[in-house]
């Protein structure tokens, strides 16, 4: 997310009450969960294993619970609580508001409304687009033009993106958007989440069947076809025409190549080359797959012939 | 879909501006994708994989990209794109319209609507029928008596059914209806879409739980039992008295035998004889995968044992 | 369910015009489905094979079709059809009422309500809870302080409990509640099945993901992450600090011990101890499942090499 306008590393420090190092005057423009991070962002680490990743980003700025030496051109924030520092930030900027039923959104020639859909605040529509019964837009959605959306689909519900504190939960609050490209059709009761910090992506012409849900961050390509009941988890990125059939689910930040075709019920844990076909849970080539199982379907008998 | 009169083989292709070959005066009278197809409809065929079982099929008229012999008694139709042709027909015998909140559709003695249900046009619902809260049920859907529709559920949504044009995916148009039967039950959010050119039906007594996704044309038996998240993709034939455990998926165009029983998270992607318990995915009989399994399990010990 | 008051074993069994066996005056407070029964509960049993345990569950009165000998300090009601008896008991204290859209519940303090949720009856909604567009709240729904239920959400749907009469499938009516404990969250498109006779039960400070199915009497600790699409049976029970990633599926009546974490797409069919990481379908440990998973890679090698 953009701050809005320009801000200096001190002054984001003196937001949190924190003491930096860096150039004061470093400039800051943004705020991003490290899988989206810009130069000029704010990005936040509490964990020894990626304070090396967290420190080596784009970011300009990374809030960190431990004095270290601030890499060059970059700036650090001593917070005792990254996470919780991230989240007042995301939050002064992008202050939470209940949603409301609104009567003013822009809304593209030829476009039509079901009179029983949910429309939020900051929501823009193109033209020629459906929008079926009973579907619910939250705020802070962007949708092109020749988009269809089915009944009972939810856009820009938050992001499943909590910090386990031992006693409870805490929620990181989901300040990002969710952009629908041209041409898209969204099938009935899918849901697909709002970024956390960036934008979750449906590409140009990819069509969603039903009962489908899309994680927050998450970018898909152009011209992918996804078949019902898939589960796509948080900062996935899918490239182009690739194609997911039912019941497929995908673990957060893999990313998929262009082209890929994935077999139903496959369950995807890593990132997968483009141009292949898979299959299983977890996920393998779909011809290494269908072999151990043709081997798996004989095993007993080969056993049994060898007396083992 | 019946075309509503019966009309010539030359006033079709007429319509299409395209030449034909056959009888000029054959009766035509529906028009029907190749798996629910009779005497009397046109069918569309793209793909030299699928001519002959085009050609041969019950229907009376195929569109199709080549010029071919005649059978005996048909008529063929040269379209430069039979799929298009065929989304044209449809669509002009039967126009897409978005769906307004109608005030108007038969409602049998005592039946009750939720309120905030939404019921489209050419609606028919029967007698103690109970439509619970934000229920969708779009336009050309038939309901019998005594049947249960629960909150979130999206009736007549529709199919997932897309031509692959490169640049993007082409809608077939979704004109059929759904008919669900007396006494079926229907849980909370579920969907079922409604025929592409014939009829997605639930057969009497059967029961649905939450979640469950229904394909386009898929027709199910009576007294069938499907738990919920389970996923039949469209054209699917299921017999009488199936149980279908949660989460299980079905590819497109199988047959279930009657008495069927398929265990939860099933993959079905080939068709099933009744009367036996499948399990797996991909499915095979219960007793062999188990024993797969079984085998599994100890092979690691067996293969240290032989030292292999 | 409590009665309401406390009644006698004559009274019940006259309400039933059967016989019953037993201290005519025995106390009679509630009634409860055998996985749930407390002492002073009417329970029913109509399978041999579950005489015995019916006889020596903690309820007082046992609905049987069957005479047998009557356990001290019990009493028996024998019935020719006790799972009708048992719902017509049911249905007398509990009777059916089709939702109405009531402008009448307890609101706490700082809640908010998005005016397109639906409340039902009989709703209790604690302080600072937000219900966002398009929820649904059946009858009979307990909601503490400081929880979140995002849009297109069922709470108090049916459960999915019938007895197979051959000819059809027949209900057994959910009288229950759904209990939700402070702070707790639930996604987008989740649907959550009243308890048939006891309570489903979401434990405090459990954040559920989107599209999950939480099934009758099902109770959920405290802490727990469940994610996106998973699906829990009836009757489940499930310790504190559990972690569910998505898809998994899990059977009837199970119970998982604190601290278990299950991953992605695993099928639970059996009860599995907590402290525990687990994966697979059927689910076992994490790491035996992962070594079956490399002995398969590597079989058809080892095979090819052993000429096999």
């Amino acid at each position: 997310m953009k701050l809005g306008s320009t801000y200096t590393l001190s002054a984001i420090a003196a937001l949190l009450d924190s003491p930096f190092s860096g150039d004061e005057n470093l400039a800051v423009t943004g705020i991003n969960e490290i899988h989206r991070v810009k130069h000029g962002d704010i990005v936040f680490v509490d964990h020894p294993k990626y304070y090396d990743k967290a420190l080596n980003c784009n970011a300009s700025v990374v809030l960190i619970n431990k004095e270290v030496e601030v890499p060059e051109g970059k700036g650090i924030i001593i917070c005792g609580d990254p996470f919780r520092s991230f989240n007042f930030i995301l939050n002064y900027f992008y202050p939470f508001e209940f949603p409301e039923k609104s009567s003013q959104f822009e809304l593209g020639e030829g476009s039509k409304i079901h009179p029983t859909a949910v429309i939020g605040k900051n929501v823009k529509i193109g033209k020629n687009t459906l929008i079926y019964p009973n579907v619910t837009i939250l705020d802070n959605v962007i949708i092109g033009d020749n988009v269809i959306i089915q009944s009972g689909s939810v856009i820009g519900s938050f992001g499943f993106y909590y910090k386990n504190r031992g006693s409870h939960f805490e929620r990181l609050y989901s300040c990002g958007r969710v952009i629908i490209e041209n041409k898209v059709e969204i099938g009935a009761n899918c849901t697909i989440d709002k970024g956390v910090s960036a934008d979750t992506v449906i590409g140009e012409n990819t069509i969603i069947d039903n009962l489908v849900q899309i994680g927050h961050d998450t970018v898909i390509g152009k011209n992918c076809l996804i078949a019902a009941q898939c589960g796509i988890a948080g900062c996935v990125n899918i490239g182009d025409k690739v194609t997911i059939w039912g019941q497929v689910g995908m673990a957060s930040s893999v990313t998929i190549g262009d082209g890929a075709i994935i077999h139903a019920q496959t369950g995807v844990a890593k990132s997968l080359e483009g141009g292949k076909t898979y299959f299983g849970s977890p996920a393998d080539e779909s011809r290494n797959k269908l072999r151990e199982l043709a081997a798996l379907r004989n095993l007993h008998k080969i056993l049994e012939q060898k007396n083992m």
